[in-house]
Order: structure tokens, then C-alpha cells, then sequence
């Protein structure tokens, strides 16, 4: 698959002193609420209503219609890359939502503790699903014991319950490694080097083989399955692909995580929405582009509790007038998909946008609502587009052909 | 990357006695002027009023979201080739620009006059960019001294101030002739036969090499610079691809020049709306599709003038009632993309559509404008579908699949 429409944006970008701000509002979408309507139209939000009034509105689509995103793909849409070119795997995925600093020479897998029988099959493909500190205390005794082989170095970190990491570090390794875990019990664990013959999947086997006599004595966490191989990805930075200088603003792991990914320098991690936005305005000072991330608007969607989103949502609208009395040339303010309370989880749903930035057809006027977004001049695009079409707005994309 | 859209609605293609009409309104999209609104919202055009009360209207994307066309990208898009695939060289281009007559064994490339010093060295690259007088002289004895090689003729054409034209014609030529323009003073051109073994490119060494010598006692323009190399493409006339007969009405040399480059015959030259419109009557008597084109809706817009621009407008609107006297089956009115006055530059913005049409689902009203356009029944589309949409309409398109 070719990222035609990414490649032929990226050979027209050109730099110059405008600045853009990407305002993610994760899972800030949302469908009806027992006829009471969406968060945004629930929310008293007198700034977003005036900024929007100024602003061309409209909808994304993270992915492709009907399809939710997760927390990566979602903001790699918003960064201009593809998500379905741009694919993390489970075990890069997993390191950044711990915010174990990957280089890129790394592969990562994600761990599951799991517990075998006497002739080595499988009993539990989730160890019980250990409390995190049994989890924390059997990672040491790996540690402890583990012997990495020469030139390579191997890291175990916790992430909760029966989940862990494992990275490999070294020159030349590869993620060429099947998955060990038989998604089955009664059998045992796959062999990672059954179908691959690389060197890494070697080193993987001999690890496993280690670990697993390690635990030999633990009542439930006796062996670790293994997924998700996968390599630090080796892509265009955001700086070289759109010719800006970009920096995160992000209080979440996940995020400054999928920021580091693209090669973003994270500069501040506030959480609040006040934070967020004299960071932003701060980084704005330094950088052409910033991505600012306010957390809470997902966080109560996944807790089913509407009240508390709409809150979250009127806390962004009180502080946004700081954010625009020193107002970056092109802002834009989005999702990365969307929440609702309703589903406690993302959704699939187009993700309202609201883009205030010089060369508009006026204002859409309307409120800044999935409702009034469905008719603004943005129309329903999709998240990669985003960054091209404030690109444009910002004289930062050269003309195609003469 | 395949034209998937394309080659589908070709195969679907069929003939019939129906007329479409393409009247195109050069760079006609703008954004709002000031809180003014748009040239189209401006301008009082009661045609256009009563016409869009009857057609479908909508909004062309000319390439992609964010993404400003040149002329030729963006007439080739409203030709039904889809201007990422159907790619021209600068050099034919440049030919097309100065309606040079290619032939399909022609290779043309873009000249720049250029300084060089006593080591060879560029030390400006456009020769103090030389008046157009001066860029004649020194093409006058550029073309009595040339010998080009047995088999092969060469023609050289100014186009303005340092800038020219070389076209090679001979059988079995090509365009793998790498630029030798080496973007920067100080340094050598580069020699176009590094990296490309053409036969091609030992020409156009060889030709350098003798306008060098041609030129060595002048003070200004005393080498040249060449880049673009490119063959007269080889794609599916407009005839083959659509089943049509195809005319084009176009005042302006670039248009004429794109309109051949898809076969179609240039029958008449007139610039004036009421030129036009008479000339795209006859026209239609004689051929299934007339493309018809007016430049100064975008001359206007790139000279930033919003009165002139919006006079215009009401020009072509003035002159509509005569080409509605005997209309077309299908009359499609747009733009190849949007010339705002405000930027003085194409733009990246979709472009207003109107389409009077049978088998519509009524007419949408409003006005010929952005914002009316935004929510007509054609929605946003690509450029590229406005061909077949027309073609469907004019019953010119066979079901697919049984």
C-alpha cells in the first residue's frame, strides 16, 4: 500500500515562521445521549461558540468509516501519517505506553505471564491474573537470572497485571519472531523460531527457555508468552516529512509516546486544561507546529460518566482564551476519535474539527458541535488530512505543476 | 499507482448523441475578502441565480484536500485524468505554455540563460535575468549556429526574459536526460549524461556544449541551463477514453496547449464571455463535448483585484442567456481550481460546481456560490468525476456489472 496523497504532500512542504497548533481533545466526539445530544451540544462552551463562529468546522475520520481506532493509530492520523500504512506493532505500542524510552535499534514484544502443567501445556494463558505486585516481584527474579546473550541487552518492565515488556537491545536484531502464545489451553507454548529462522528469533527462544526455568518454582506466574515482536519503525520524522519543527505538549505516557514515535520533542507534560494551554503557548514561541494533548475528555468517556465529560469539556472552553490572546496563525482543535459515555470505549465515529486559520470562507458559524460540524466548509475528511489542509492555510505547501 | 476510477468509467464508456459542455471559469473558487464574502457572493448574477435553481451544484476537489494545482494538473483533472497519475514535464509544459506544436516524438526541456565565468563556474543563474529582446538576439545566433546531430532536429523558442525553450524531435528520442541546472552558483552546470546512458542525453550534451561556444563572447546570457526533460506523453486521447468528440474554445495559449495534449481540436480562439458563449454554440453543433475557457476570473484573482474579479463574473454571467438558447444536454460550469484576490495565487480551495443536467434530483437553489455549492447534491468531489458524472447524465455510461 502506498501513501500516495502523504508522499506527494510531503514533496511540497515548505518552511516558513507560521505556526500551527494541534489542540487534540481525545475521544472528544460523542453520540446522543438519551436524546439530552452529545457532550458538546450538553456542554456550556461560550468561547468554542465564539471561536467557532470565526472558524471553518468540520468532521475526521481516523481511520475509514466504521472502523475505531485505538490510541495510536488514532494520532497518527492526526500527525499526517496513514494508519493504515503507518502500523505500530503490539510491542512498540506497548513500550510507549510505559514510556520505556525505545531507540531504534530495539524490538520490543509485549509479555503475558501465563501458568503451565508438569508436561509444560498451558493451564492459564493469564497467570490468574496476577495482582501488579506479584507481577513487579517475579519480573526481578528474571532479572536477577536472566543472561542475555553477547552484544545484546534485554530490559523487563511491568506494564499491569499479568503484562510485561521485554526489549531486546543490539545491533542488527530483527522482528521477524512469531507469536509463542498458542491462544489455547491444554497445549504448549509455540516456538518463536518455528517458520522464521532469524537470528533474533533465536535469541528470543534461548530467553524464553531461560525465564521459564527461572519461574520453574512460582505457583502461577511459571512461564511468559510472548507477542507482538516488533522494531522501533523506522519512518520519515514529522520534522522531515512536513518541514516543521514540532513539539508535544502531552501529560499522558501514551502520548508523548506516539509524539517520540514521529520524532517529536516533548517540552511540557501538564494534564490540566489551563496547563495545557500556557504550555502550548509557550512552545509556541519556539516551534512551528505544536501537538497539545488534553487527556480527560477520553478518560471520562471510557468511565460511561457524561456529566463528568461535559465538565472536562467546559474546562478546555474556560481556558482557552489564554491559548488565543497570543493565537498561533493556524489552530486547529480535534479528536482523535471519538468516546462516548454511552459505549465506554472509542468509537468510530467522525470526530468533530474546528480550524481557525487566515484565507477561510468566513466563519461556519454554528456552534463547535458534531451537528454544526457536519455542515462546515472542512466537509468530512480524513485525519491525515488534517495537517496538509492547515499546511495550506499556513503557506506552507507549494503549487503541483506549473 | 493505477487510475482504478479512470479505467473503470472508460470501459463503461458509450456513445450517443448527447452534448456536454465544460465551461470553465479559471481560478473562480475564492475565500471571503474581508468579512466581504466571496467574488462569486459579490457579484450580482441573476443567470447564474436562475440557473442554479435549476441544476445540481457542488464543490471539486482539483487534486487533494490541501493541495494548490498549477494550470495543467488542474485541467487535466477536469479532463477525467486524474493529475497524480497524469503527470506533464515542466518541459512540455513550457512547450504547451508558448503553444509550441509538439509531436509525439518530441523531447522538450526548460532553458534558463545563465552567467558563467572564465573557470566555467555559474555565477548567476538567470543571466541578470535579460529582457525578452536580448533572450531573442541570443537565440537568433543560438539557432544559425547550431549542427545538431543527422536524424534529429532542434528548435529553440523564447518564452521570457532568461527563460527558453529546447525541443528535440527525431525518432526513438527519450527523456532520461538528468537536469543540468545545478541550483546553485559557484559551481559548474551539471553534465547531463552523469547517471543516464540515453542516446538522448549524449545530444543534449553535445547541443550544450556548441550553444556554449556559440554564446562564449557575451557578456550576460553566455551558457545555458537545462531541466525538465520530457517526452510528449503517451496517454489515451480524450476521444478513446470517453467515447466523445471533443472541441476546445480557449483565448489563451497554456489552454489550447493542455486541450492538445489530450488530442482534443482547438476550433476557435475568442477571450470575451460573449465570445465564448457564441463560439461554444457552434461548437456544439458539431462535436459531443466542448470544453470552453475564460481566463480572466483568474487573471483578476492573480492580480489581487476583487472589483475586477467580480466584474468579470458578471461578464460571463451577462453572456449565459445566449449560450442557454440552444443549451447543451449537460452544462457543467466550474473551476480548475480557486484564485483567491486575497492571495493573488491559485489556491488550494474546492472549486464551486454547477451542473444543469437531466435526471437531477431537483434543482438545489441557492446560488453559484461557495457556501450554496457546499451543501448541493453533488457534494465534494474529485475533479477528476466531474467527466463521468456528466457522462452518466447524459446517458453516455453503461451499467456495470449485470
Amino acid at each position: 500500500m502506498e501513501d500516495t496523497y502523504g508522499d506527494l504532500v510531503s514533496s511540497l512542504a515548505q518552511k516558513n515562521d507560521k505556526r500551527i497548533c494541534l489542540l487534540v481533545m481525545d475521544g472528544v466526539g460523542d453520540c446522543d445521549n438519551s436524546g439530552r445530544g452529545t457532550a458538546l451540544e450538553i456542554a456550556e462552551t461560550p468561547n468554542f461558540d465564539k471561536l467557532a463562529k470565526a472558524s471553518a468546522l468540520g468532521l475526521s475520520l481516523p481511520v475509514a468509516v466504521g472502523v475505531t481506532p485505538g490510541s495510536g493509530p488514532g494520532h497518527l492520523g492526526l500527525f499526517g501519517y496513514d494508519p493504515q500504512i503507518y502500523q505500530v506493532g503490539r510491542g512498540v505500542l506497548s513500550a510507549l505506553g510505559i514510556e520505556f524510552a525505545l531507540d531504534r535499534r530495539d524490538v520490543a514484544c509485549r509479555l503475558n505471564f501465563c501458568t503451565i502443567d508438569g508436561d509444560g501445556n498451558v493451564t492459564d494463558r493469564r497467570a490468574g491474573r496476577i495482582p501488579d505486585d506479584e507481577n513487579r516481584r517475579v519480573l526481578e527474579k528474571v532479572r536477577a537470572g536472566i543472561r542475555p546473550p553477547q552484544g545484546v541487552e534485554v530490559f523487563y518492565e511491568t506494564v499491569s497485571e499479568h503484562r510485561a515488556l521485554m526489549v531486546l537491545r543490539g545491533d542488527d536484531l530483527d522482528d521477524d519472531v512469531p507469536d509463542t502464545d498458542p491462544q489455547a489451553t491444554g497445549v504448549p507454548p509455540l516456538d518463536p523460531t518455528s517458520g522464521s529462522d532469524s537470528r533474533t528469533s533465536a535469541i528470543a527462544k534461548n530467553l524464553i527457555e531461560q525465564v521459564q526455568e527461572i519461574l520453574a518454582d512460582e505457583p502461577k506466574a511459571n512461564m511468559i508468552l510472548a507477542r507482538g515482536f516488533a522494531k522501533f519503525p523506522d519512518w520519515p520524522t514529522f520534522a522531515e516529512r512536513w518541514q516543521l519543527d514540532p513539539a508535544a505538549v502531552a501529560g499522558y505516557p501514551m502520548y508523548r509516546g506516539v509524539a517520540r514515535l514521529v520524532g517529536m520533542k516533548v517540552v511540557a507534560q501538564p494534564t490540566t486544561a489551563e496547563d495545557i494551554c500556557a504550555e502550548t503557548i509557550r512552545a509556541l514561541a519556539d516551534h512551528t507546529f505544536v501537538f497539545a494533548h488534553f487527556k480527560y475528555t477520553d478518560k471520562t468517556g471510557e468511565d460511561g460518566d457524561l456529566d463528568a465529560k461535559v465538565q472536562r469539556i467546559e474546562e478546555m472552553d474556560a481556558a482557552l482564551p489564554a491559548l488565543l490572546e497570543s493565537p498561533p496563525d493556524v489552530l486547529v482543535v480535534t479528536g482523535d476519535h471519538s468516546t462516548p459515555p454511552s459505549i465506554k470505549a472509542h468509537s468510530w465515529h467522525p470526530v468533530p474539527v474546528l480550524m481557525r486559520a487566515p484565507h477561510l470562507r468566513g466563519g461556519d458559524g454554528g456552534r463547535f458541535t458534531e451537528r454544526d460540524c457536519l455542515g462546515g466548509q472542512i466537509g468530512t475528511i480524513f485525519a491525515k488530512q488534517l495537517i496538509p489542509l492547515a499546511m495550506a492555510h499556513a503557506g506552507k505547501l507549494e503549487k503541483f505543476g506549473a
